[in-house]
């Protein structure tokens, strides 16, 4: 079931780069819930090509159409499965023929042949970065049920560019101070070395990777299931299915291998305000036993550098000769920016279907 | 679907830490394969605790009965579903009473509770790590199915202990030489290190954490799906099921951050003894696009301090007291080196599963 | 996944008839309900062999074990899986010897050889009724989950048998009615001839069919799913996977082809008493647009004469060789009696599953 | 998952009857298949309304756009999501806006807002026979799957209209045979007496039902998989979706019920020309134990007069108020001619999803 992610709130995806159009089909979603036309807007703005000299001058309004699920009128879910169609305006498949042949290093173009025996060429096909506008659009819609329903914000940002780390309050950062800067970084003592680093790496021809960092607030205590459907797995399952992810942490992440039991463990205590249970510190990142805790959630994705680099690479061809290849075309020096929204997304679909879950764990369906 | 994993190796594990005992239901499991009782003895006893003093002295001999699936004489799988039971032998559920009031911290009680309204208290109930006896055998199938089919060899090994880490040839480690320190680090010159630090932390009553470190060498390329099945997704989303892991990367991981598309990216060139289309270097750890490239897969895995430490800790009760806790009972000072065979078996799964995901991807049926 | 059922209450069975036993993993029952011992007691004694000379004499007292998922000293679900193990006590492997090499008409034998190339030979493994233990004792617990959140009641009875066709009016019908009678139809004006049937056929070595049917009262309005979760599907699809079930039907079923649109249609009217909306007649069964329209739900399941008569049958060997073969062993010259707890714990599991789904239909989760 | 139809060969439809479109989204399909746009406008053809007057006069053209899944130039199935949208040309919103308030009896409305608290009210939205187009363009890229990899041929056609029965030789039958007459009768004794039953039911403002019946010939021994994954069971659960659906069977069904097992056994036999295993009779219909035994699968589906007549009938409001409704608008008098290629197309993805499990069925991938 690869292109379909989440078992309650199900979100299935189709397209290429470069065919009729990218879509989604979200199944699951409960009715009557005012479909949130703003925010998938905003979202898929804030995801979309062409915002700068940061990402790739591919230019795609993003605009949807809606196929299905809402009711004429009033634009409220009915429950049945909801379809959104982003038509490909901006596709230019007669770019890339040289690709036919040639394997372009660390993409997916050998990979997918060898599995497949074809592969869309152009563009990469499914395994371009286009494919996430679907998933951005039922993010947002996934986003928007956990906002009315328990108020739960999602905010991510670039946290590292090429080594250049920031320092950012999860509890309070928001996502203006987010888009307050091309990077997407809020700290601004580092975002302009960032920015300076991503033009360094364009000028060289050559990209930068990083990390995004993100917090969920307001999730609360007992999301997330025993097992295989523990928050920690759900999240790391739904994040590194992102293009370009290669790591995962969330809470102390790979540093707790530096901490003691006695250092990393968080204290629990009552809130003198309202007597909930609350923990001291937030080691665990907001999840324990893969359960959340009410705590904040804080996890981060590192993202490598895009492969697609304009400088002369060796390479091989479909048919076994050794080449030289020197990419051409429109590509992003740093996808960090443009990963913020999918990361946000992806963390909404695993909460929401956690959501979901959690009103059926017990008889009296309390949650 | 919290308790199963895989899609066609389908493996749905069941018990407590302190009940009857813990089990595995394995559907989907081709017939006709000799089932291999020594690779799942020896696995479990890897896994089992009271291996020395590394590890809690709880004694479980972990034998194992098949419920059902084998043919009767020949051992051959039937096709039907493999259950397999181990009991609970050293069970002390009357060391545990206290723990029926108090939340421990950095456990899973609280959460346990906020979802459910209850718990099985003694022994961690399902949150217990006793649980992964039930995947570690259902992996050793799946390991074995791969060995037999395709050569496949899956090795874990302690990378870190306590910011401790080691330099390990993945392409050439093997089991053997795991096993030849306690601490299941083949690195001779940082192990006996290792080794004092997790002493070192038992001595103060507290814990350590570290990183388990993972290849598996022999997978065919065109193995992992597009979009939400690719090979990063399922193992990220298996390996962080695992009672406590914090964190978990492929290839070069969060170092990538650091690097530029010009260092990162893996030039193809054509082997010159077999032919076959190879990557120079192997910094995507055999994974491009989510889908294997015939390289050897790398992973690691970060995981947290034992939360079971014997200091006093401030926390608090299930009625809102206030309270001071300090723990009793058998535990690990360290679950890195019984963690090795529990991240072989998560990677077996994903492997087995993406073995089978192989043979349907195409018309012809030819990986 | 053949040998799961359902998606929120998920039923995983394992077993063959003469192995070491038959059980079930129950994952997704909701925590904080009391496991309900009498009631699958009681569903077990129902679905026994070596009831009287209506069923095989075969002995088996079918206690089972809870391996998990109940808190110890209350019995309440934990929310974790729910593990049941029958032992297999009275199997009588020798028995079945000259098995290994002919196929039995219409039996499994030649069917799961054909597709896993061996097959537990005997009892007929898998394939044999003694697997439906594990579902009936599921079901006992589905339905229990029903009657206390919505006082649902099941009641099957045998209604025809070799042609002997019952009258039994469903809204009223109760399980002692049924069980009045060896036979389990609680038309008393044709049991008796019912039994003289089954009777006549076992004195020629013979075996009859029949058809059971059933209700559901106390469903609400809402239950079942648009498109392929439709309630007529969901059922569908768990009866008939029943052994020997041969046909299926709601509401009024294959009589329907006979009936124009004017009479069976049923027209809607507001209960005088509670205002409800209701319907005259029920020529749906409960069932419109494949959802619950709060009307008792109708269906019925055909079944077709036990394969195994001890008649000297034409068939063929593994091998190819053109056999005579008369069976030996422990036979029901009907299964009908005990399909009707068999039934009961199907429908019990699918409207189980479905008042699951129905809480997470709307965002107010109202039903 | 009530959208989605399939495990391994999944089909994802959406879509309102008086929506922007219907559309479907196959996952699963392998790749390097020429996707078969002649064998679906052909099965989209015989599905399409205002063929005649035994259906609605509504005017679809149904031609499909694909937004995904197909190399361009060759058409060759890519591996990744083939999606396909019809777009609704001839919707009349306008033409049902009495219904907002009425609940038509035995229609979905009331069951729908039951369940939902609302519903696209056009049309019957997605609970209307329209969304059967996404199936039937699924199905008939199954079919051909099926056709190219085992010459697996299914034929379905009206049996019974009204009570007039058909007799019709399963082994033979052929669609153009089928398609002779517009009742899609091939037999020519009876054919004309249900075309008058239709038009006399027309007539009189009302509707009949009937039954359709359906063989695969060609399926291979060794399709479907024990206890919940039996073709007898998924069969039923995607036969029994098909909106009027009220009954289904294999082989003899509900007349087994008056045969002995002596007369409904199946011998087995060799063939003398291929040495092939074979059975005698086929009161089976193919599956024995759940799995196919070589034989021609034989299946029937019993439909009921359609819900929408054109004559007064008492029914309620939403606020609870008894009125008389008499419909308008386009509707078929008998479902009947346009369901069998619903039929076929919902036996072809069962089939086909089968014939990939079965590929997973033996560690030698034999089958």
């Amino acid at each position: 079931m690869s292109n379909t992610f989440g078992q309650l709130l199900r979100v299935t995806t189709f397209g290429e780069s470069h065919g009729a159009g990218l879509g989604v089909v979200i199944d699951g979603c409960p009715s009557g819930h005012p479909f949130p036309h703003a925010r998938v807007n905003a979202q898929l703005a804030r995801r979309r090509p062409g915002q700068g000299r940061l990402s790739s001058p591919r230019r795609e309004p993003d605009g949807y159409e809606v196929l299905s699920g809402l009711e004429p009128g009033t634009g409220l879910t009915l429950g049945t499965p909801i379809a959104l169609l982003v038509r490909n305006e901006d596709a230019r498949g007669r770019a890339y023929a040289e690709l036919e042949r040639v394997y372009r290093p660390s993409h997916a173009d050998y990979t997918y042949d060898a599995r497949y025996g074809l592969r869309a060429v152009s563009g990469g096909g499914r395994a371009s970065a286009r494919e996430t506008v679907a998933r951005v659009a039922a993010g947002a819609l996934a986003e928007d049920l956990l906002a009315v329903a328990h108020g739960v914000e999602i905010v991510a940002w670039v946290d590292d560019v090429a080594g250049i780390a920031a320092t950012v309050d999860g509890e309070r950062v928001t996502r203006e101070e987010v888009d307050a800067t091309p990077v997407r970084c809020p700290d601004a003592s580092v975002s302009e070395a960032m920015i300076e680093a991503i033009d360094a790496a364009r000028r060289d021809g050559d990209t930068v990777g990083g990390v995004v960092r993100c917090v969920a607030r307001g999730v609360p205590a007992g999301w997330g299931a025993p097992v295989f459907g523990k928050l920690t797995a759900s999240l790391a399952g739904a994040l590194m299915s992102l293009p370009a992810s290669r790591g995962f942490e969330v809470g102390e992440g790979f540093a707790a291998r530096r901490m003691r039991g006695s250092e990393h463990n968080d204290p629990f205590t009552i809130d003198p305000v309202d007597g909930r249970i609350r923990t001291v510190t937030n080691r665990s990142g907001g999840i324990q036993g893969g359960i959340s805790n009410g705590e904040t959630i804080r996890l981060a994705v590192a993202f490598k550098p895009v492969a697609t680099i304009f400088k002369p690479q060796q390479t091989v061809t479909r048919d076994g000769a050794q080449v030289t290849y020197q990419a051409k075309g429109r590509h992003d020096p740093c996808v960090l920016p443009r990963a913020v929204p999918m990361v946000e997304a992806m963390v909404a679909l695993v909460l929401c279907d956690q959501m979901l879950h959690a009103r059926l764990a017990r008889v009296d369906g309390s949650l």
